[in-house]
């Protein structure tokens, strides 16, 4: 059994990892520069680092089950302090490959712990890694040839060397973990706790090759808008400020918020290749060009993050995954050809049996050449009415890097995890996506499953999202002036599935009064089942300064005159809002469309 | 200025029109028998009665302002004391044509003023209807000469007859009220409070002519199963007791709930005729066994009135509508002909430009032969997934009398209003349906919108269903034995649409720990959208017989130990039910699909 994470970071082991060059340097510490930042990829296999990106996903998982068991064994622990300060806590933790990973993970210890992340007393993790010499001694050749179960599985961390032979057979996602086998899994293996099947010893010159061959998979992104905020810049993820959302219908490209699952790849569009497979036994290739024969279709269309406004359900309980705030969508037109147009052109049929499924897959990849992938569901590509498309536009002008230059699927009403970028790959299937992302991300769970019950199998993919709104304009905690008593409030409404908006209530007295919103900027002769746009809409609504909202801080005083307003969608399916997010809370804090509540000080004008 | 309700129903009034055998009677009076039971219809429109049919509906509207006004108007008003007991109460209200509609106001007045219904001191109802000897004596003939504006607007009411042309000119609905010109609003003119425009008399022969010539249309109505619970017998609605729906799958057709808007008409199979307009000039009409010659198409679909469980939303603020409990669903399997085969064999093609609605006239009509009339759009008409039906079969034989007999339009996922009984017309058109059902009702509002503020133009007319569920056994306030310490709790979940339901989350402590009920019975193989039927579940939860739910009476020493479960439920669109009914609620009491809660209590097995 592998020994839970806690075991893995007590002060004196982070010293020795700070010498690896990867993950984490000791406390204080200045983060070191990484070792060798121009060498050359292709010797990326022999160091191994292959697999162990391809097994981050895994260990991640296994990570969160550990923590969630942190609290539950106190009491043969030692204490390991992290800075407070999340500047501190970001420059505390290294800069290195995974960078942005590996932060999300500390800050939800972090969040989860109270900022106590504990360590075990009765392990002895300086061992890991280190050299061993009552253990023979192997070069990267010698543990190339143990890559399969026969030979024994080899594996390498730092200078040590491990079977993980039985580690694979005992752990259901074992068998990705295979990806390593041969090589390295350096530097994530110091996560998996595997010391106690240590067999030997790696060469000092291997473990300076290993080191050597690491590169930043990140130095090519592209340049954002300076305004877009980060909840992570490696893969690089943001949100414009909120309050941008309202000034215009149409999202601009540069301010739409970025989902990134991996590094932004760079894409010729003079060489790009679309392959569909799937349809018979033929395989399709179009290029761009091939693409942009088909007729072109414009929609305007939402796309929104399942994890949207998951810093609002984070504070009744912490979730896992990125901090969003509630600008994690935009409303943008997207041209390209229909994929039911794609599709039938490769010989597709509709209602063609043994078909349910249309796969999706990226250029962006990790150096196991693991794609982004994602998947929807036949009736939605075909759909004559589903204006599913291959999009190379977005506002009129060819897609940014950041949006999936030079081709993105956009599937309107779905959520933003299905709308692949660059795509390369589409799949007819009988068949889900079995990426990560469609398997084991992006679903929905009942509140009280966490990280030891939860069973990915159970809960559906997340496609149509259910129906939510924002207050954008005041933002939260800001100080707002009334005009004639009344305060303007300003926000966007949307739901999935091409549901229309078909009202919003606003309230600033805890739903004693609702107010109907004025819908502002609705896109207009839609047929039913096809509003893929949002709804932006504004209440001028009464505030009563009463006393109950006044709050004199007696001994400054400082009379301060606080109003909390909540704003609620209805679409046209009547779906409302749940009311608030203790009863819809799930431990990966997506589907957050609970009622959104700011609050704001009235200041006299 | 038309009076408010409460001036109209003094005890010293209720005689009076007691005497005129139709809508009221005295209090502890012995319902009288209708004057004249057998007499033949055509002389229906002489009397009258049609106008005061066809205007019941804006008269109900108006009712409802008037109702929401009362309690601010308590200061000049006189005490009228109504039965308290229920019983008592129907029985004090006559049985006459449009009793339910009658019952169902005086019931909301009941509840809206806990039992006082109030008469203003200031009134002087008795004159209304009696003979004002200083005015005209006037005949049947004379009134009906005066049904223009041009010739002033008259209708009788008892021996009053009345001056309407100001009213018409003053209220927007007045225009139906012109139905009724050159004829007696009877019974119904009480209800709208015209005294003042009293112009003259009606002679007592034309009266007794009136009264003759009332004939109960509900006379025809077909025998119902026992078990079915009436919220009104005319028109009859009723809904099978709760523990029945989860009894298995496929609700029996006997059991099935009845919403029925008029008397049900009596169909001869053989003549049944269905007519089809507005595809192009021609009009096509189908014999039933020309729609039976179509391919028979077999869905299972679950029918649900939009004022399902408008029971627990009238908890929180009285609304207008049949006090359902959460029974008014069902599932069943329909057979019938395809609408879009239909259409398609009349011309129609997807697309056409200027079709936007498929209205549905039903053969259950009014004596103004004002049908029962709903639409739906054509996307939903037309798509061949969308399985709209004509159904003629209802699981596996013909429709009952109740449910539409010989033909029923069956429109899965969408509210039970659409589903129109008894068809008679089908009509393609750019506009929907204008029939009061389509335009004034079955719409949802904000909770803040009451009878003064309400807008029908403002709101779609409902089609889609939003996420619902109900707890079907145990039923609220009954006595239950653990087992095990555990509490099987059965229900329904559904969702409009054709969204499939995901999971159904039951909680025993208030929200504390949810836990993820087991759908027990779910159509299988069932493609994305095409979820018409409910899902049927079971929980068995932990129940904490813990201190705080024991109520110890100390008195008597009786140990009570109530417990509160919930349910929601969570389609795949992710949508899932509002938690409680204060901020969905809506003046009609429709959409009510907050989590249902029911009381039960613990006994010691």
């Amino acid at each position: 059994m592998p020994l839970p994470l806690f075991r893995l970071m007590p002060p004196s082991t982070l010293g020795s990892y700070a010498m690896s060059g990867c993950l984490l340097t000791r406390h204080n510490h200045t983060p070191p520069r990484p070792p060798n930042r121009g060498t050359v990829k292709r010797s990326l296999q022999v160091a191994g680092l292959v697999g162990a990106l391809a097994a981050t996903w895994r260990m991640y998982r296994y990570l969160q089950v550990q923590m969630i068991k942190l609290q539950s064994r106190k009491k043969d622990i030692q204490i390991l302090q992290f800075p407070t300060d999340p500047v501190r806590r970001n420059e505390w933790i290294s800069y290195y490959t995974f960078r942005s990973m590996i932060k999300e993970i500390i800050d939800y210890a972090f969040e989860y712990t109270g900022g106590v992340v504990t360590a075990s007393s009765e392990s002895s993790p300086d061992s890991w890694g280190q050299v061993r010499p009552d253990l023979p001694w192997y070069t990267l050749a010698d543990i190339s040839s143990h890559s399969c179960k026969e030979n024994r599985i080899w594996v390498t961390f730092s200078q040590g060397v491990y079977d993980i032979t039985e580690f694979v057979e005992q752990h259901p996602g074992g068998e990705k973990i295979l990806m390593a086998a041969g090589g390295s899994l350096e530097p994530f293996w110091l996560l998996y706790a595997l010391h106690s099947y240590v067999s030997g010893n790696l060469s000092a010159e291997d473990v300076s090759e290993v080191m050597a061959n690491m590169e930043d998979p990140y130095a090519c992104e592209p340049r954002r808008h300076p305004a877009l905020k980060p909840s992570s810049k490696k893969p690089f993820n943001a949100e414009p400020p909120l309050p941008v959302l309202v000034d215009s219908f149409i999202t601009p490209a540069e301010l739409f918020y970025v989902r990134n699952h991996l590094p932004v790849p760079e894409v010729d569009p003079a060489t790009y290749e679309l392959e569909v497979d799937g349809v018979g036994s033929e395989t399709f290739i179009f290029s761009l060009d091939d693409i942009k024969k088909f007729p072109k279709h414009t929609i305007t269309a939402t796309i929104q993050c399942a994890g949207n406004r998951r810093g609002e359900m984070s504070k009744v309980k912490p979730v896992k995954g990125l901090n969003w705030g509630a600008a994690a969508i935009g409303n943008a037109t997207w041209s390209g050809a229909r994929l039911r147009d794609i599709l039938l052109a490769t010989g597709l049929r509709d209602n063609q049996p043994g078909v349910t499924h249309v796969q999706f897959e990226g250029l962006d990849s990790d150096p196991a050449n693991v794609s982004y992938g994602a998947s929807i569901s036949v009736e939605k590509a075909m759909d004559p009415c589903g204006d599913t498309i291959l999009a190379y536009e977005m506002n009129g002008n060819p897609l940014l890097r950041d949006h999936g230059f030079p081709i993105r699927v956009v599937v309107p009403g779905i959520v933003g995890a299905r709308s692949v970028k660059w795509l390369a790959r589409i799949i007819v299937s009988g068949e889900e996506s079995c990426s990560h992302w469609q398997q084991n991300d992006y679903k929905g769970f009942c509140p009280s499953v966490d990280w030891n019950t939860v069973d990915f199998t159970k809960s559906p993919a997340i496609q149509e999202l259910p129906v939510t709104s924002a207050i954008c304009d005041p933002i939260d905690g800001s100080s707002v002036e009334l005009h004639d008593g009344n305060l303007m409030v300003k926000g966007y409404a949307w739901s999935g599935g091409g549901q229309k908006i078909v009202r919003v209530d606003v309230t600033a007295d805890g739903g004693d009064t609702w107010h109907v919103a004025e819908l502002i900027a609705q896109e207009g002769n839609i047929r039913p089942g096809r509003h893929w746009a949002w709804t932006l809409w504004r209440a001028d609504i009464p505030v009563l300064a009463g006393s109950s909202q006044v709050l004199i801080l007696l001994l400054v005083f400082v009379c301060e005159n606080y109003v909390e307003v909540w704003a609620k969608a209805i679409d046209s399916s009547y779906n409302t809002q749940p009311e608030s997010f203790r009863n819809i809370w799930n431990l990966r804090g997506v589907l957050s469309n609970a009622y959104h509540r700011v609050k704001v000080n009235i200041v006299q004008s």
